[in-house]
């Protein structure tokens, strides 16, 4: 199952694809989407929806997750971040991609253990859990975290209901235990 | 020239057509693009995308009013409208129609005098300037407004200088005047 990670934002939106077959899950691909500066916001956000287009068009995924957002700091940054977000979600609708939302929060404390972690744990995490050679930008690296919490949800509802009492960091461990044949000697 | 007017809604987008032709303003289309209630958000915001294509494709305006927000409520429904607009500015974007943008006090202080008009004082100056047999749905009579007072503006800059020292309304009912065959006896 290749999972597609979106973090939603108006002038950078950071994509990541990770594919998961059973307990193993491999990094394919990331980027980060940045629309021409100097465009009209129109011209920006059919950037967005095209781009997108490209990446479901090319590796296919079966499930994309977008951050969910709580609480925008003031109205004028959440219409902003619509924006984006729309035209995004549009083109995911468009390609009969399903959508799920996972906060940031909770993205966080699946890949670094801490709700609050800062952008470089993340984008260190990420590179460790990931077995990256180089680390990715920091949109790229949430968009990859929001796909791995994605991925450990996935392996829990596979676990028989015992197992599913164990916390959720140590299935994560398990879960990428044997990802990447890169990073098992 | 065709101008369309785009009033965004989550679930309720209005838009109106109408066509300017020097001194002559005729009406050519209204509709209010409803996605199904029971949709998935990506596909809700692809409806709109869709839909608005459609309109384009089939009348081929050269510009696109949209209201400008200026201050959202809250956070939370800024989000919300922020998506359905970046649905679709993307598809205006995608189409390489123009956009403009009118604040919504703005556009009734063109079509009634009054900033501070209410939905059916909008419907009734509408229906009215443009020679309507039927009263358009509220969304689509906001949308005509939008593309009447970019009408306007257009109209004042085409006046020689001294002209422009007019008032807006008066300019209005001269755009008007001459409008449309069914409303000239």
């Amino acid at each position: 199952m290749r999972i597609l990670g979106v973090d939603p934002g108006s002038n950078a939106t950071g994509v990541g694809l990770i594919e998961r077959r059973g307990s193993r899950v491999t990094h394919v691909h990331h980027a980060v989407l940045r629309p021409p500066s100097g465009a009209e916001l129109s011209v920006r956000l059919d950037f967005f929806h095209r781009e997108l287009a490209g990446v479901v068009d090319e590796f296919g995924p079966e499930v994309a997750v977008v951050e969910r957002v709580f609480l925008a700091s003031n109205p004028r940054s959440a219409l902003v971040l619509g924006q984006a977000r729309g035209a995004l979600l549009a083109c995911l609708g468009s390609a009969g991609v399903r959508v799920a939302e996972i906060a940031a929060r909770e993205a966080k404390k699946a890949i670094t253990g801490a709700g609050g972690a800062d952008k470089q744990q993340m984008q260190t995490m990420v590179t460790r859990l990931l077995g990256l050679e180089k680390v990715p930008a920091t949109d790229a690296a949430d968009a990859l975290a929001l796909a791995l919490s994605h991925a450990q949800a996935g392996a829990l509802a596979d676990l028989p209901i015992k197992g599913r009492r164990r916390n959720h960091r140590r299935a994560l461990t398990e879960v990428l235990a044997g990802r990447s044949p890169r990073t098992t000697p």
